[in-house]
């Protein structure tokens, strides 16, 4: 893992995300890291996170999904613009669209892992790929739509 | 609104899911009900479900979209089987895929009003289509892929 965490670079207005954010401390706080062209988050999950009988809740690997997805498509895109992490003046983008494919439980024993890469690039929005494993199996696979809200 | 909440129909150990299980003291906990032949959910964020500026988190609309929509097919499963809810022997079904769009920022001061209904009702999935509503805005649509783990 390189660097600091995308979430540690943002500006105070952007660090209450219920997923995302460092400030937020009822929120999930994931950490995405660069790890060459691909970006890295481990999380480990509370016992309240389930959905039934151990097994992961939908909505929290949809949320995981999205925010690293999220942080990856503005990391990009100051990567691409040769600047810093969280510079000013702040790149703007948010979620347009979030699609999931659960493909086997994911359990909340032990820590969760996701890898999202850029799939497409462009100046009004990012398309970002995400792969989810519990214990190194693929569990769950996402595309998220990140839109530019300077463009 | 008519009858009892779904979520409060199924058994114990269906009832920690964090999005909308009755006994998960740290979840959502939404409520759905039929209201002809749509479900209906209304719920109200806590201050810390933001994404930023008082936005409510796209996590926890994918959650409550996901739980409304999987509630919503498994109650429609039990009515085409002309079966009480929450009866045994239980119907089994978990998500199968997540599709959300994102219109428009809703916001966490007053409650969020979700409609969904069955768009398509196979043996084996059970597609449900929602849209999710802020002051009579709608901010965000949804489809649910449904499966049957019994089939």
């Amino acid at each position: 893992m390189e660097g600091k965490a995308f979430q540690d670079t943002w500006p105070e207005w952007g660090s209450n995300c219920w997923g995302c954010g460092r400030n937020n401390e009822h929120g999930l706080q994931i950490k995405s890291y660069w790890e060459g062209d691909e970006a890295v988050c481990t999380w480990q999950p509370k016992k309240y996170h389930e959905a039934y009988m151990g097994a992961l809740c939908g909505g929290i690997i949809a949320t995981i999904i999205d925010c690293h997805c999220t942080n990856t498509a503005i990391a990009a895109a100051y990567k691409a613009a040769g600047r810093e992490l969280g510079t000013e003046p702040i790149l703007k983008y948010a979620t347009g669209s979030i699609y999931i494919k659960l493909l086997r439980p994911a359990r909340i024993r032990k820590p969760i892992t996701l890898r999202a890469s850029i799939k497409e690039m462009k100046k009004s929005k990012i398309t970002v790929s995400c792969s989810l494993y519990y214990q190194k199996k693929l569990c769950a696979s996402g595309e998220i739509v990140v839109i530019n809200l300077d463009r």
